[in-house]
């Protein structure tokens, strides 16, 4: 599973950059958060806002490769994928693309652990898991 | 009223400096609004984050007068206190002071609104308004 | 002059709102630096990063009107326009509407002092003035 | 080397939680970074804004394990140490304490890269070394 089925648009804003005039890197985290978001609606992962939702995805580990630095005016192109499961967990990477530099900006991964209403760790339901890998196989989100 | 019974001393952050290397303007506005929330706490009006707080305390106007840039390494002094009441409202002030540059940095104003847990603007209750005024008079915090 | 020749389309993001569940205040200010910086662009203001640019623009005063909350998912429009000169100043208003709401959810306002090299307060350059003055009449921008 | 000689105490702002009621994760970075520019500073490696400095700090990798939800009000201590050294580049730890919680919340890693004023990758001055051992070994900064 490497194809990104989600993927977002977004433009750089000038207050991102930072006084080396580059987009700061907390921003970097924010538009994989935000691939992370559509990807968890495209599944139907509700983020739902309840005081105790069945289901809450919690972020365990995150890592980033910055591969250059992104600088106001650009539109950023940001892609989200499940790369694996685990028992309580999956793994997404994200891609970062910059349209004025046609190139990779950055690439990350992280680690998401899914906890039940309670606040214990719960195995994926296979309903779930099952909408993940439709959607990471090309199929239309439901 | 015009003695800032609140009052929050915070780090200038490296990264909050923009392009032009001077804070950046939307990092006034959360000082501004961490007083704010500072000044809730003492007066008992509750940061409730519940689904239907009894009070709901709604930003509808805000104003900021910057008087000089701030740049990093600084510490910022960020206080708070409550100018008037309206029926439905009141209208806090904000003052902002750099201790490198040891002068007032900006000055603000936010006018709240008060909603009741329906959404609808609820008059200020009375106990709140005596909180507020005996804050403002110089009593400790209940 | 109340055109608002610039306008910006962005995402609303999901970890832009706080723990109200609505999009924190400091975001309505990015969006409306953003439009800011794009009429910048349009009009040749330049937002230069050296050291010492000829022209500066300073940021003196903002008022917001928050007219109703935003929340994810949506996508705003921010608009720009200049409403009126003064000597070594201009005004700038701002206009925020929601797609979700389809109604105006902000309106915002804010003083801009052009600074000289060293620092100074300085009169708008006529040619300056001349281009906003186009770009408020419909003319394309140069 | 694993004392994290440099250490900063930064107050949990309201505005920093997300719709989870937690601190949103981008905030983490922006801690670790205040601890890496203090480090930066107490090394003299000069976090300078000049168009073409000697030596540029880059970020070139982050991992962060997040350990236990940060909710405000709280108080966190951010520290940061130089793990290992490249010849190009250095490997900076930080971990997360929060002072409500009485325990450690986050811990993270980052690969530096130096790069020289024509932005090509640059070996590590032994002077800057020699700065940094010394810290490690409890020297007071220079």
């Amino acid at each position: 599973m490497d194809r990104y089925p989600v993927k977002l648009v977004l433009p750089v804003q000038w207050g991102e950059m930072d006084a080396f005039h580059h987009v700061n890197n907390v921003h970097y985290l924010r538009w994989f958060e935000s691939a992370r978001i559509a990807y968890f609606a495209a599944v139907g992962l509700a983020i739902e806002l309840e005081a105790r939702p069945r289901l809450r995805p919690i972020l365990a580990r995150g890592t980033i490769d910055y591969r250059a630095p992104v600088t106001f005016p650009d539109t950023v192109t940001v892609e989200a994928t499940v790369r694996s499961f685990g028992t309580t967990s999956f793994v997404m990477g994200y891609r970062l693309h910059s349209q004025a530099q046609q190139r990779l900006v950055a690439e990350g991964e992280s680690v998401i652990v899914v906890l039940d209403a309670e606040g214990a760790k719960t195995p994926l339901p296979p309903e779930l898991k099952a909408r993940i890998v439709a959607l990471e196989r090309g199929a239309p989100p439901p």
